[in-house]
């Protein structure tokens, strides 16, 4: 029972963990030791798969998990975020050795991840924070994972790890990212732009659905349409084929049963905090994430609607012929490229802050299959800066200028039509206002200065020289 | 040297600490104790003022500064947020007693002022979190003051700081709002709401100078009309000044030689940040600090304008006559009331979260004077929570839903014109966006929670039905 057998060990068997560990039994065709509090949960996981019970070995108790691993170990735990991190961490360093690795494998906070990493700094057993996308069917067949820690460390986690992870044109969705909480930061940041994509995705079918009076069944041959283009993306697919099936209880659309309250398990949240805190406006992420948070609210919304009264479909420009599918098409095309460029512009501002070095190519080069964003367009991103020239931001990388430029004026109509009609685009606006923010010369914050100056002598710079300066405003 | 004669004491002779200290001895008629870590600027003070001198009294010491306080002593803390409250904190709890009163006068972030809070309960110290805005003029001739802690604490100190508050019509701007944080919450909200406003008002000077082609002193008589009219408030009225202001040494207006990248202290950052993490979308707050952030990268911006070009002035819709001034004034106005409906809304949501029952009709009351977004608006919220009935949201107020009624198809103009011209408003559009996705009974999140269930099995609820459902989607 307690002989070392095992090539590493999965710790929490939820629908993740026991995803992954089958995929390490399958695809890697590792020997994979199972502990779960709940016992009967981990043995029922070779139960329910005969076909990989032999490489399955579920243990009773810590100990016997801990003892079936071959030395130096690795421990794969993957619970709930937070305090059970800690509980298992805490349960799982006085059976552990020097030269151990323990992964914290589910959507960690950073921060703690970086706290974890420090507090066992001492103990010699070697800390891997490390992201996993692709959801469920990710975690069993090939997700996307993003690993933080000792660059040594990841060299001896390189063989257990590339044979389970999703292929892109035969590459494994797999990298080191940088030190201690890199891993689950960019998988963090990889959620805001999850929720970023949705968001608009779902703005540009309130379009169609209250502008443009489409049925769900009319909308998905759209959505099949725009996933042969350059929006060509998982979350495309599935909007076509969300929108496509039928409600079998009641002949309607699905979409047109579910309620519209966006549930959400706070990681977007923490991408708009993290880039808050590092002073980027990721404008178009936070967009999507507080509109999940309006969703939420649907007795407050069901009131407002009744004092303002819903979409106008009268003046609104959104109709038959004046705004063409093609240009929705395009805004929303236009619109991602402005959300993926916040979020890179996250991720390089904390690589300078964290002095992590972030090989923002090799991100995107990961995220080109098994994780939910996945896209012909994270390719696009890869050549970006497969170029070696230096990305300042993507919104200036010579590839996507000229799609940004062919663009915006889409944008700039579907943006300017939705504020008449009255149907929300709280993303695609923030998007296009960012855009257009970032490309202007001369902005508007001299004159927050000027104020600033007059009520709280903050004091300013000026155009025509160096310095800071301080006017003595007139009394007020 | 050593006898008790100080009122209070006031410890950090900055500008803030040694204005209030001032306005302590003049408007309070206090003696006050005045202690610096430079002695030197302690003593300046009564130096410098030498009618309110024989009020004043710097100490050499700290343990003279804590002895020339009358018991129980009142200790103010107006030092830089951060560690050095914590220290200034760490001095002071061995000269105190138990029953003494420590305030933290500074702009914290309230999750700090909890925990300072509570790590002194054993002492018997009293802690307060104070938030004081006004700027260094409120400071010292009234600023609004947002008080956090204990209530019978508030007795003891409402005799010390009504005479120093701003007043509005006799009534002077300082409340009680809740134990521990709630105070310096508050101001964090205030400040958020600071920077909606000022990032509103900057946005309209953009519309005039980029699309309308004003100058600043053609600008600045239309901001002082409309300090006349609904958006009759400091910000405008300074607006109005600082537009007019001519520089001395080149003789072009002052606004058009200051430098377009704004500064900021954190405060307004802090604001988003909480309104994340309670799950309220405060997007025009966002999007505000947001644009501070990408006008501080102005050698990006100078790059981004290279490539994308600046903005257009062609077929924007603001040829003249075609958006008039008080289209603008009107839709400043609307999106004013939903940033103030956003912060109000997160202030809510805290009060629940945290069980601090803030008593948001007397948080309008004293924003109305001292405080840097005093307004007349401001009066018309505290008469909006004066009714009685229960404010679920501004939005829903029956005094302003008739504003925003009149004033959303402005805001809609303006937006979308904006949209079409380049000139970004951030603000403005995410204000305009907040509000349509709150008014709409039927929102998008339908189809968002059907991919979640797709790819994550994260189940969704259905309108026809109670309970929580899973759908067995097809394979992609």
């Amino acid at each position: 029972m307690s002989e070392a057998v095992a090539d590493l060990g999965v710790l929490g068997m939820g629908t993740m963990g026991a995803n992954l560990a089958l995929n390490f039994a399958d695809q890697g065709g590792f020997t994979v030791a199972l502990f779960n509090r709940t016992v009967e949960k981990a043995r029922r996981v070779p139960a329910d798969n005969p076909e990989l019970a032999s490489r399955l070995a579920p243990a009773d108790t810590l100990q016997a998990f801990v003892a079936s691993l071959k030395a130096p170990r690795v421990v794969v735990v993957m619970v709930n975020a937070g305090a059970p991190v800690d509980e298992q961490i805490e349960h799982l360093v006085p059976l552990l050795s020097p030269g151990d690795i323990l992964i914290d494998a589910g959507n960690a906070d950073f921060n703690d991840t970086v706290r974890r990493d420090a507090a066992l700094k001492d103990s010699g057993i070697l800390f891997v924070g490390m992201g996993v996308s692709g959801g469920e069917l990710g975690a069993r067949h090939g997700p996307s994972i993003m690993v933080g820690g000792d660059e040594a460390v990841w060299q001896r986690l390189k063989p257990l790890l590339e044979p389970i992870a999703a292929k892109y044109e035969g590459s494994p969705c797999v990298a080191w990212l940088g030190p201690d909480g890199a891993g689950h930061f960019v998988k963090t940041i990889h959620n805001g732009i999850e929720y970023a994509d949705m968001q608009m995705i779902a703005e540009i079918y309130g379009i169609m659905r209250d502008a443009l009076t489409m049925t769900a069944a009319e909308m998905a041959p759209v959505f099949s349409r725009w996933n042969e283009g350059g929006l060509s993306s998982y979350l495309i697919e599935i909007a076509a084929v969300t929108l496509k099936e039928v409600d079998p209880e009641t002949n309607q659309a699905m979409v047109d049963v579910i309620l519209d309250e966006a549930g959400q398990k706070g990681t977007g949240r923490w991408a708009v905090i993290e880039a808050q805190k590092l002073g980027i406006g990721a404008t178009t992420l936070e967009a999507a994430v507080s509109a999940r948070g309006v969703s939420s609210r649907r007795n407050e919304r069901l009131a407002a609607a009744r004092i303002y009264g819903g979409v106008s479909t009268e003046p609104s420009g959104f109709a038959a012929g004046e705004v063409g599918l093609s240009e929705l098409e395009a805004a929303l095309e236009t619109a991602k490229i402005i959300a993926y460029a916040q979020g890179y512009a996250t991720m390089a501002e904390a690589s300078r802050a964290f002095s992590w070095n972030l090989p923002l190519g090799e991100i995107a080069r990961i995220w080109r299959a098994g994780c939910i964003i996945r896209s012909v367009f994270l390719d696009d991103i890869t050549k970006a800066y497969e170029t070696g020239e230096t990305v300042v931001n993507l919104l200036q990388a010579p590839s996507f200028t000229s799609r940004v430029a062919a663009g915006e004026g889409a944008l700039r109509g579907v943006v300017a039509k939705a504020a008449l009609a009255g149907v929300p685009v709280p993303a695609l606006s923030a998007a296009l206002a960012y855009f257009d923010d970032y490309r202007r010369a001369r902005g508007t914050a001299n004159l927050i200065q000027a104020q600033r100056d007059l009520f709280g002598a903050h004091t300013f710079r000026r155009l025509d020289k160096e310095g800071t300066f301080h006017h003595h405003w007139p009394a007020v």
